[in-house]
């Protein structure tokens, strides 16, 4: 089964690359084990993806993406993939049930954030927390938020919640932060930042929403209850790249290097999304690397082989 | 009148800038004069910014986006920005009616196309005109059209178009092309090119839709008439870049140049959209990249002033 372009992830940036690929005539191919739409699936209120004033869920929104894929014969493919490997310019995908050969390849993996992997983090994951203040800082206006880590990314984003919400704690492990001095200072000297040293959440209390937190002083070894509406969690972002080879350029993190068009360093594989490094993560961000992607992708088969499989062939499978 | 964000333009990006900064709780404020939307608005069916499966009208996209700035607060200011200056950190934008001062500029002046200059052009601007073959392309299945250009764009938009159309005419004004060898070698030898050399488009005709065009040949002189369902001209896209002081490092051009932060060279100034030397030029790009220029603008606010205006200062402007 041959295609002009393959996806690998069904998130923002997997389904806009798909539109654009597809839409642009190349035989397209998209693999997500499971459920479309990526990590967004999980949010309620998307109020900031320009062009949609009343919010929608995630589920919503990536469902009208899947949607409009569709329409232009995306192949949705739902197999897990479990090897990629190189045929001179061809890329070979393994999955669980064929092989399939592409032109090019698109890894749209997405990122996950690091958990902190304690009682109810889950439970109320979307109903008090968050791992993203850009996201849903705004619906904490006027209220009491916690922001777990102790990094330049927990530190900015407490001084970012400082802007709505009428306090926030940071919670840290250790008696002194990782961050930047100069953002170190400014989040110690405001007046609704309180630090809480030398601690660790070890249990998030509700009913429907998150009331409070059980901390745990490393130091006191003492337990105590820290009442909140919401906390955020920055202890790390980790990348989705077990499939990677070594072959593909990453970040220290282990996120994927490309150009300003998406390319890794390896001729005809792009890299889009949360995947990429990238410096920030949005499903605008995404959509719009994907885009980038597909285009990119579409030049580079056009200078490399002599024409493409097309999109009317979508329907045929067992060439 | 003084501004944590002030954003020249209010097209896609600056609108996304807007959505960004504002529900960041910056104080924000967007100048376009005239009609918000920017060249996008022009177009009849926006097939291709993900999340919607049934195409709307680049007016209505924008719209949407306009009404999500303002729910945040943004500031839509209608005055034409005359000139641009700077007083330490701080930028001063001066309008044909006042003065204002801000924190950080983000530029969204977007870019035009190198127009013919022809009778009918304009008339049949969105009615078999286009200048943006990855946007309209796929309208033209099975029809006959040209392309008008030699360079890398005409001719590579040329090839893709051959994925849609049954013909495609590439009218050149000399008896060679300015594209990359091997793109012109591939466009040479597919089927359903066909070179018109030497050959200039002198006016388009048609009744409601572009029907043909009126080409003259420089070498022979004589005039001829190509029936087409549509043209796609290619002859350059040029920067709004007419306000922006010699201080912005501009590429060969004349487009912005910007790190991946969105950053020009100019601390505190920032350029996102079509202005930006960018390889694709998109909505769902320029939203991305205004997304971004607002992060990085109050990541750069952060960092070099003790704290925002804040966006409940938005409707008080006289302080």
């Amino acid at each position: 089964m041959k295609y002009d372009v393959m996806i690998i992830g069904g998130g923002p940036a997997g389904l806009s690359a798909a539109i654009y690929a597809a839409r642009g005539g190349l035989k397209t191919g998209l693999f997500e084990k499971g459920i479309i739409g990526g990590q967004i699936t999980v949010t309620n209120d998307v109020e900031n993806y320009p062009g949609f004033p009343e919010p929608l869920s995630g589920f919503e929104l990536t469902e009208r993406m899947r949607q409009q894929a569709e329409i232009y014969k995306a192949k949705f493919i739902d197999e897990e993939v479990t090897a990629i490997g190189m045929e001179g310019l061809c890329k070979i995908i393994e999955t669980s049930e064929n092989t399939y050969r592409t032109k090019s390849l698109i890894i749209c993996t997405g990122a996950h954030p690091r958990l902190l992997n304690v009682p109810g983090e889950e439970r109320f994951t979307g109903r008090g927390v968050s791992y993203c203040a850009t996201c849903d800082g705004a619906l904490y206006r006027d209220k009491v938020v916690a922001v777990v880590g102790g990094g330049d990314s927990a530190v900015e984003e407490a001084l970012f919640l400082t802007r709505f919400a009428k306090k926030v704690y940071i919670i840290h492990r250790r008696d002194e932060l990782r961050a930047q001095k100069i953002i170190q200072e400014r989040a110690l000297k405001n007046p609704k930042v309180e630090m809480v040293w030398d601690t660790v959440v070890q249990k998030i209390h509700g009913t429907e929403q998150l009331e409070n937190l059980e901390l745990y002083n490393r130091r006191t070894e003492k337990v105590s209850f820290l009442p909140v509406d919401g906390v955020f969690i920055y202890v790390g972002i980790l990348p989705n790249n077990e499939l990677l080879e070594s072959r593909l350029e990453l970040d220290s993190s282990g996120f994927v290097l490309t150009n300003e068009n998406m390319h890794t360093n390896v001729p005809g594989i792009y890299a889009a999304g949360d995947i990429r490094h990238t410096p920030l993560r949005q499903v605008v961000t995404a959509t719009s690397d994907g885009a980038i992607a597909a285009y990119s992708a579409e030049k580079w088969i056009m200078e490399n082989y002599d024409d493409v499989i097309g999109v009317e062939n979508n329907d045929n499978d067992e060439q």
